[in-house]
């Protein structure tokens, strides 16, 4: 039997070795990869993700808890920069996943967010993609902390709740911005805190206090869409307590709403159309950096650097030069 | 007299539309950017980055008078998710600098932080570049709210401030790992807040706690760097309460400390080499799709997609395949 066959049978540690093989992008990987791929497509995967402080961890237990009392299987694949170099080896090796490594029915995947070859955007989505061809049908992708993460789950997943902790002042303005791009659920976890409510408040008034009501978040139908798909998906604010256990079946039931909006709205297709897009084109950049890594060499690119760092030539022309000498486009 | 030459003599509504042109990436931008990059390199480039609700505007704004107190002219570069169609014309349009843009030393740049054909993190860049070029000594560059800007950030400055609010919990952990990617300085503002002197203590032990001391930070010398660049740059955690204006000429003295320790101990070289390098790698591949574009069309790229989404073949197969029937590396 196969490592995929073993995988796809149900084996855990055969599962936890073929991850560790595809999220090394290894050539073994990527074969794997290029197997399962027919079975992918099933999952729904929710992308969780916030701002340092919100209390994501704690909620994605409670998220755990509710969906497996909710008789469903699940999988957790945590981005995880405090373990750089442990290569998901330690599964449920964070606090608040431990008491969660004892079912059977949630599968954990710790990711470091460094050292993968082409990103850790890469690495999270083969991830996400070999746990839906094993057959999760559930799986949560946490990011932890701040920066490219953030933006990365958005490629990932299907639904995306955004966490913050209340008391964000002035920077709602910006988390609206943040929201339009990324979020289809809102989160203020904390709600125990006495900023709370207000600060629920002060997201209901800027996300659907202005007018034209109904037609906020990323679902809203583009020009040129059929009429069907225009109605769109207004971001909705829950308030929850991670560490009081409660709003989590409001936030279950929202997410599983999500899902069940994508569907009959089609945006799913459209969600599906757009990752598979994102994919090939990040596969032809990946590949062009390969050939370029190979033909250009480190002397000619230290030489470029040389040039731009006496400030002979600005970096942009550097590059367009040495891609010039390099290889032309053959004939179409 | 052109524009560029305008920019130079101090004019400064040459100067916006100088850095209009820059930021929207046009041939004619581009063109000015290689003109003035020779003139480059002289600017203390300071980010300041943090989560939402860390207060960063309000300390913005206190940094930016605390630096004119010291009898400098600045110019800042305030990346804005809310207002992604401005494209800059409006200086000064967010509350907490509007008592800024009366001052004839401080210059204010509003940035969209979408609509920028190569991304925001090039368009920062270019916009520092130019402000460096026409004599600035001091640039701030704020990104607001989280994501990738936090990142991009790190590509454009010298010295990167972290901006945070206290309670943080148990995502002190995944701060640190961010820190050591980004950050030169911690600042917990709002130090009016009750758990303030507690986050501060905490991040002490996570930051500082752990051997070797002294070898922490991203100026730590890499595997081998000649030992003279060994001993590094120790994070400093400053608390501020930039509403009450506390804390903040310790930050500036702190920044400028930054300053001088990147010229004493060969730092500030090495950060040049690596922007010098990130930029040309970065124009490397954008160059490379540009070719992409243009000998790919959409066509074939749509009929590729087709082909993942029906699940035929993965994504890394399909590109690869695209770009062996468009051309081949030529003779080296």
């Amino acid at each position: 039997m196969t490592l995929v066959e073993a995988a796809l049978a149900g084996e855990r540690r055969a599962l936890a070795r073929l991850l560790s093989l595809v999220e090394n992008g290894a050539a073994e990987g990527r074969e794997a990869l290029a197997t399962l791929f027919p079975r992918t497509g099933h999952a729904h995967i929710i992308g969780i993700t916030g701002s340092p402080g919100a209390g994501k961890s704690t909620l994605l237990n409670r998220l755990a808890r509710e969906f497996r009392n909710r008789g469903t299987t699940l999988a957790i694949v945590a981005v995880d920069p405090t373990s750089p170099y442990s290569g998901g080896a330690l599964l449920g090796d964070r606090l608040r996943m431990r008491d969660l490594v004892t079912d059977e029915g949630i599968f954990i995947r710790s990711m470091a967010s460094r050292g993968h070859p082409g990103g850790v955007a890469y690495a999270t989505r083969d991830v996400a993609l070999t746990l839906d061809a094993v057959g999760f049908p559930i799986i949560l992708v946490e990011t932890v902390g701040a920066g490219q993460a953030q933006v990365d789950v958005a490629r990932v997943a299907h639904t995306v709740v955004l966490v913050e902790a209340p008391g964000m002042g002035d920077d709602i303005q910006a988390l609206k911005a943040g929201l339009m791009e990324i979020a289809d659920i809102l989160v203020v976890n904390k709600s125990d805190r006495a900023e709370a409510r207000q600060t629920v408040s002060a997201l209901q008034a800027v996300l659907h206090g202005a007018p034209p009501a109904g037609h906020h978040g990323p679902a809203v139908a583009e020009a040129g869409e059929p009429e069907a798909f225009v109605g769109g998906w207004e971001v909705p604010i829950l308030q929850t307590s991670a560490l009081e256990n409660e709003g989590i079946a409001e936030l279950v039931d929202t997410i599983e709403g999500h899902r069940d909006y994508l569907h009959t709205s089609g945006q799913w297709g459209r969600i599906l159309k757009r990752h598979a897009r994102a994919e090939v084109e990040a596969w032809l950049q990946r590949h062009l950096l390969l050939l370029l890594e190979e033909h250009v060499g480190e002397a000619r690119l230290e030489e470029a650097v040389g040039v731009v760092l006496r400030h002979e030539q600005d970096p942009a022309t550097v590059a367009r030069e040495l891609l010039q000498t390099l290889w032309l486009p053959g004939e179409k």
